[in-house]
């Protein structure tokens, strides 16, 4: 059994007799069997003396015995993990970042305190999932549209904690900023609340955000500022319909015009999430035999490019554009883009898709794929062919996801796609991308870069998978470019990247930090961020 | 002269010395005339005792000269008072929260550093006027369009950090909401650069938000945390066209689906800000006659007023609805307006406003009245009758806008309006509100009841305004309706309604703080947060 540092196991034994005096014996997991199950099954330092571990964990079933939970945390010296439903795949799942820590699980947690679908927004508890809280959407038949990550058993709160992102329009995709309102545990065991929250009576704690004076809120992310224990958001009203549209180009350097016009609908609400692809690239199963040929004696000119676009006879790039609303809105809107793209790139060809009425009717969701499309949770992530390198013919047994953001621009999705290519060479690694890679479009306003690494249970792969992983990290910020989340093995690594002025921005952090929990006690070490006492842990 | 608190005379003159060094002596201003331009000239407070006035005032060229104040600040223990463009009217103007305080005036760092209308975003500093940056969007020709609030001559920096709202769609009103990273000269004179502007090389500093780990931005907004000194913006791409249509129904309770269906229209990004009305109301200057009538003897009933409304033979509300976007868009979506009313409320009733392309050829900005609705800047408000008290026949020196958020739903609307009208009567004030107010729509997804307080050179009459605007705060607050924003002489008592779990909210800020600002030289009772050697300052 893993222990905290620097506690003796008499005084761990005698701090989990007070959580279990908090919560109940029931509700305190110390045995190796129980305590295994937090351990991060997609994680890169499986069985290696650096992997995360937990030394125990604890369910509390409201706000009050979070409190006790962190006092008693207070008193010991003792490093607590929170987590919300735990699902936080390829990003360290459910393990901490410091081993030794005690699981601070959220699970029982899992009321849904509001939904409102006039004003449009929900208010929940960390262990509530979005399949929870999708049900009790559609059980009520309120009109209102989750947007949702992959996959659905993940938690809205610890998702948007996590800055998670989803798909449909960029009002929405953006997890943390369509929060509104929180209810925080803070480390000397007080509860806060923000925004109009902290206003007794009021009935605007999910409709605005900042009450008056500063906003603490973006502490609370990717961080270890507290525990959160309820959180709003505000909801999209259900979409009368949706419509898709592909809008195809024959040219490589079409692209240009092509994001220069996407960017132009997404940033004035016009379309939900673009989805870019090129008939001639590949995808996670590696290049197609002919573009590997085109790669084989290093990254080809523009020239080489074009005359192989031009051998090919296929269109260069395509476009998949979503639209959401009423029909009379969305059809506008289509034949609105078609005109404009029309007028910017010769030899544009358009497809229309299906016009399909919201919400999707419960017996046609099975035959839905792209579900996220409609905010209808599920686990079809798991068995997308191409989407997963669990479902590649040699599966892995999980997968690091390297994100890395990158301006919106065709240049910067060319040279990304480069850099990532010359880096997997290096390492005498086949190249996973091309000169038709796309960029993933998840965060509002930005593209990324995309690496999936596979991992193992074997420590010897795991070496290299870590070896490409942290290379793409240091070549990436070589041009500028940062991980915008990651797993406890590389947060040091990345936080080390946003080096501005010595690192001023972490200094500040850690400031703000040892005001706030002196004894260190709430997940040190998350994204950089170490107590005083354990600032020499840093990787 | 206004000493710093517990500085000596020679002290002072010895820190102006220092400031001279750091900024050159054409920018240190300690005359008493220069100084006085600091004050609010529409202090509710003016010429008492109690005015917040300036010690001095400094104005720094450049980034590593606020450093340089900052350090000599600290030296000293001299509190200082940053601004932008000084231009918070009705909120403070440059005048600082505690008196003695020296303004940190930022007009000279008045670069306008990056438009970007193909990924839409601006990167300026905290003197560049909303002015400045259209006539540099307009001059280029750049396919940005702004947001902005009246009149035109504030920060887009400062009205960030102020909360400040604008009157075009919900994703671009919430000004704070569509910043995009900042440089900030934390409390010790440290540079911090939050988000990506954290990694050296990044262009995707104005894109993405968060970087890695927590966020930190909206700690310095409404607040004493740092001195900001650049900040992004992301801009709307210019709409190719604006339409408007009318909406009037006949019944008082009309209000209930009529703002039922605003709210979906708006939430679901189909319209720009609505404007409520009610032909039957009083705007600023009063009730009509017939209106006053009816509430002689106290609020009407809802049978009373369902009288009062047939017997006008004049719609009981009205909503001005506003599309942005592609012709063949914004009329699809005036028609699903119009269908979804029409199914909605029976009797609702559709006038049509011209469609104009934009943007406003220059020659014709001249006779467009509300020239907010397009981005374009003016000093309009001042002139605009009933929209300012200093336009009443018998104008006020100046006014205090008490802001007061509600829930977004017609409910909120009428009881704040009674609230308001009960209190007005209670100090023998005739009331400014009556059954057909509508509420402001500035915040994004909610409501606001506005009062606007005359304010005076006369102590005298000054002291009634600031009764009904203190009396205000406390009824709202028992309603649990809390005011987003307010001038100095009003923020502790605004922030003592945030009081939840005594307020632990403001003790937490009170702690972050401590953490970063020990000697409380920044702005020092901003917002309630006072340093902690001047703690017992609260009012």
């Amino acid at each position: 059994m893993a222990l905290p540092p620097n506690i003796s196991e008499t005084e761990f034994a005698s701090a989990l007799n007070e959580f279990v005096s908090a919560v109940g014996s029931d509700w305190v997991f110390s045995s190796d069997e129980d305590v295994d199950l937090y351990r991060d099954s997609y994680s890169i330092l499986w069985g290696e003396e650096d992997e995360r571990v937990a030394s125990a964990a604890v369910a509390p079933a409201n706000v009050e015995e979070v409190q006790q939970i962190v006092r008693i945390a207070n008193r010991y010296r003792i490093p607590l993990y929170p987590i919300s439903t735990g699902r936080n795949l390829t990003y360290g799942g459910s393990s901490p970042t410091l081993s030794g820590s005690v699981i601070v699980d959220l699970k029982r947690m899992n009321r849904i305190l509001e939904v409102d679908d006039k004003r449009n927004f929900a208010l929940v508890e960390p262990g509530v999932s979005y399949f929870d809280l999708y049900n009790h959407i559609t059980e009520r038949g309120l009109k209102v549209m989750l947007d949702i990550p992959d996959p659905g058993w993940g938690s809205p709160v610890g998702n948007s904690l996590d800055h998670g992102l989803g798909y449909t329009s960029a009002s929405f995709r953006d997890h943390f900023a369509t929060h509104c309102g929180m209810e925080v545990v803070t480390p000397d065991g007080e509860i806060i609340r923000t925004g109009m929250g902290a206003l007794p009576g009021s009935d605007s704690w999910q409709d605005y955000p900042y009450g008056a004076g500063p906003s603490v809120d973006g502490l609370f992310a990717q961080s270890n500022f507290g525990i959160v224990t309820k959180m709003g958001f505000s909801l999209m009203p259900l979409p009368e319909a949706y419509l898709s549209g592909r809008v195809s180009v024959p040219n490589y350097q079409d692209l240009i015009p092509l994001i220069e016009e996407v960017n132009y609908l997404e940033d004035s609400s016009l379309i939900g999430l673009p989805r870019y692809s090129s008939p001639l690239g590949g995808g996670f199963r590696g290049l197609p035999p002919a573009l590997a040929s085109l790669m084989e004696n290093g990254w080809p000119s523009t020239e080489q490019i074009e005359n192989f676009v031009r051998s090919q006879d296929l269109p260069a790039w395509s476009v998949n554009l979503q639209f959401y609303g009423p029909e009379e809105t969305i059809r506008g809107s289509w034949e609105a883009a078609k005109r404009r793209f029309s007028s910017s790139i010769a030899g544009a060809v358009f497809e229309e898709g299906e016009l399909l009425t919201l919400p999707i009717p419960p017996e046609d969701e099975a035959n839905i794929t792209g579900k996220t499309r409609f905010g209808i949770p599920s686990l079809e992530i798991f068995t997308m062919v191409g989407r997963n390198p669990r479902t590649a013919a040699n599966p892995a047994d999980g997968h690091a996801d390297l994100f890395i953001i990158i301006p919106r621009t065709p240049q910067a999705n060319w040279e990304s796609a480069r850099v990532f290519a010359e880096t997997y060479r290096e390492l005498g690694l086949n190249p996973t991308t091309s000169p038709f890679s796309t960029p993933s479009t998840l965060t509002p306003r930005t593209f990324a870069r995309v690496a999936v690494v596979p991992t193992w249970r074997d420590p010897e792969r795991n070496r290299n998978s870590r070896e490409i992983f942290s290379r793409l990290i240091d070549r990436s910020a070589e041009h500028g470019w940062g991980s915008y989340r990651t797993a406890p093995a590389f947060q040091d690594q990345v936080i080390s990247k946003y080096s501005y002025n010595d690192s001023s921005l972490l200094r500040f952090q850690e400031k703000l930090k040892d005001g706030i929990d002196p004894n260190g006690i709430i997940s040190p070490g998350r994204y950089g961020i170490w107590p005083a006492n354990m600032r020499n842990n840093r990787g």
